[in-house]
């Protein structure tokens, strides 16, 4: 099991994230971000990009779409919170946009 | 642009829906459906067909998707409430889930 993110980690992890949109979600350990793409097609390509990405790391988004604008959170329900598999899958994310 | 059901409509189209599983959305006229699948590629396999025939409907689902979650909305932003448009997608991702 990956263990939660310690304080260090938070600081050197968590810092590049947030310069790119991704902001802290109020009440629980978890980050979240909103992406907006031209059109459906490309937010659900995106969307179909991460999701094979997400099953390869064996991590998965909790996600939502409205037409154009795709709405991620991340945290790891093992951990009961933030974990470096939450960092590598919002890289990816970032990447993958 | 495709006009707001009637109360006749609705009476008759909604019935169905309301059948098998779909409910009114409290405070807007719109339906919404949970769907359980045995796990996230089953989920978003779903998505992504529901995705192909949502664009070439042009009509798109407010939706969110936790794992083997998938929660759909369903209403016509044009026409600000239910039209058959709406009908229509239900009954084509009841038949794709």
């Amino acid at each position: 099991m990956t263990g939660k993110l310690t304080e260090d980690e938070r600081k050197l992890e968590l810092s590049p994230l947030f310069a790119q949109g991704w902001a802290a979600v109020e009440g629980r350990d978890a980050i979240a971000k909103t992406y907006e793409f031209g059109d459906f097609v490309s937010a659900f390509g995106f969307m179909t990009r991460a999701a094979l990405w997400a099953e390869k790391m064996n991590h998965h988004p909790e996600w939502s779409n409205v037409y154009k604008t795709v709405e991620v959170t991340l945290s790891t329900h093992d951990a009961d919170g933030l974990t470096m598999k939450d960092v590598d899958l919002a890289r990816k994310m970032d990447t993958l946009a």
